[in-house]
């Protein structure tokens, strides 16, 4: 897919994602029955209306439940709450915006971390930025799920084979450098204590300057700190990274290509470009945009709670 | 097998050595009769003895015939001569030293590049700088044999996966910054040049100073060209270095750690310690060392040579 002259390879979300969702179907297909996820719609934004549309579809496709159910927002809360109780429902999503406002944030709260597709859940954030990666230590037979948007990327730079599979589980990306720009607490700083928290040494630009994320020296620490690299702009990341991950939104901002090292793996998950196209002249991997991954993740995610959905319902059986 | 306190993985060549030697093993079986090779002895040194009775052990494991020849050192010439012209042979090793001067690369030149399993016909030696990967270009059936010592780092880098398969072949090490230490013609300096040729950049290192190994910005040449850095030594290198490769003679040189960027991947290919043991705090997998893996390099270039040997009987048999 690279042009004629250039040794970059630009790779697509969608490539990707077909690899996953062929492994995402097996999985499906070795379950004792589909997966159930519940679709929660309380506004009238056609946005969100196209994206439970979409959620529909792609359920469909792999072989998973799909229920939609429209709200009126007050009514909201108690619905998650008995859904939290429904033994019929694996997973849940809640299509925001539904309030706009704090209050919205109330609703994540509400969803049980049992059934939330989305890993957003306060335990499961929590956990994750503190590298806890099962919600049973230590027997560690249920994982942690991870937000959609990060593991989306965390399995882009699986593919790519960035994380070394030669190494030890929970070190893959350690001696990588990753400059990760936007440090929203929705994608950008989640992303960034991910990787770290995966050994690698991590660069989190915003405008208010750049902060190192990492496990120190060795990675003798057991989770990833985080500190002020004061004076340190892209000037001092871009050329030390072999990755660099770009979300800011609006069109004004442009990764500067002359500060990229040679055969560096950019990624875009802003909606915007971010990359200018001559970045083909300097990476070895270019990927444009993350979209297609993040649902084929949020299947994923589902999978995991239908399995330990029927591990609980199996133990509760037996206790009986 | 890394100590409990560093996050360092220790990887034995054996054990690199051990996977591909079932590989070697399966396709040494799938072969229509067992590949030939022949050794020539013309020294009462005992250490090319010791070498050679180690090829007859490592041969039978594998399943390779291999006949023992000895012969008075003004005989050689001839005999290998006739080896090459004999249809029973698929592969020949000369132990050197024999005259122990420059005479000893007059017999490197006799063996036919058809049946060298180590590597070093001068067309195989300039195909390797040259970046030409096939004898038969633009068939490119037959593969241009690799020096056995160079060629076992290259599969060692293979196995830890720094190269990069999701890259295109040709192109994997696009991006990766790789010090070699050690510039003798018959290891550091075909090394460094096979390592750029896959698209690293490559900053070659002795008593002299610093050469750039490098295929140019974008990998846009087609095949590595070095120039001088000047005033860099080992404090300019080692910081950028993802790969360090070390092979000096004699226990005078170490390699400084506090050089060395965390998470770096570090391989010794001296009979001596080039690492000191503190490199665990540092490196990501420390290698070393390397022997194990040049024998069975060895028996995979003897196995390419049968094949393309039967392959020209065959195409002999036909025009015939």
């Amino acid at each position: 897919m690279a042009s004629s002259t250039s040794s970059c390879k630009v790779v697509l979300a969608s490539s990707i994602a077909k690899a996953l969702t062929n492994q995402v179907r097996d999985e499906i297909a070795s379950l004792p029955r589909p997966p159930h996820l519940h679709g929660f719609l309380a506004n009238q934004d056609p946005a969100a209306r196209m994206y439970a549309d979409w959620t529909a579809k792609t359920c469909k496709e792999h072989g998973v439940e799909f229920t939609l159910r429209e709200f009126d927002r007050e009514d909201l809360e108690d619905g998650l709450q008995n859904a939290n109780h429904d033994d019929s429902i694996d997973g849940m999503i809640v299509y925001y915006p539904v309030f706009d406002s704090r209050r919205d944030q109330t609703l994540q709260w509400t969803v049980s971390m049992y059934k939330d597709v989305e890993g957003l859940s306060p335990q499961l954030i929590s956990n994750m930025y503190q590298n806890i990666r099962f919600l049973d230590v230590p027997t560690n037979t249920q994982k942690s799920l991870l937000p959609c948007t990060p593991l989306a990327i965390v399995k882009i730079l699986e593919h790519l084979q960035i994380y070394n599979t030669f190494l030890d589980y929970g070190k893959r990306l350690f001696g990588k450098r990753i400059t990760v720009i936007n440090r929203s607490e929705v994608v950008g700083r989640p992303l960034a204590a991910l990787l770290a928290n995966d050994g690698a040494e991590v660069y989190s630009v915003d405008v208010t300057g750049v902060q190192q994320f990492s496990r120190g020296s060795g990675l003798k620490k057991q989770k990833h700190e985080s500190r002020e690299l004061e004076g340190w702009t892209l000037e001092q990341c871009l050329p030390l990274s072999e990755v660099v991950i770009s979300g800011v939104p609006g069109d004004k901002f442009k990764v500067p290509t002359y500060l990229i090292r040679e055969g560096a793996v950019c990624i875009n998950f802003s909606t915007e470009k971010n990359f200018t196209p001559d970045v083909k002249d300097k990476a070895s991997i270019f990927v444009p945009a993350i979209g297609k991954m993040t649902i084929v993740v949020l299947i994923r995610n589902l999978i995991q709670l239908a399995r330990a959905h029927d591990a609980r319902r199996e133990r509760e059986s037996r206790s009986l």
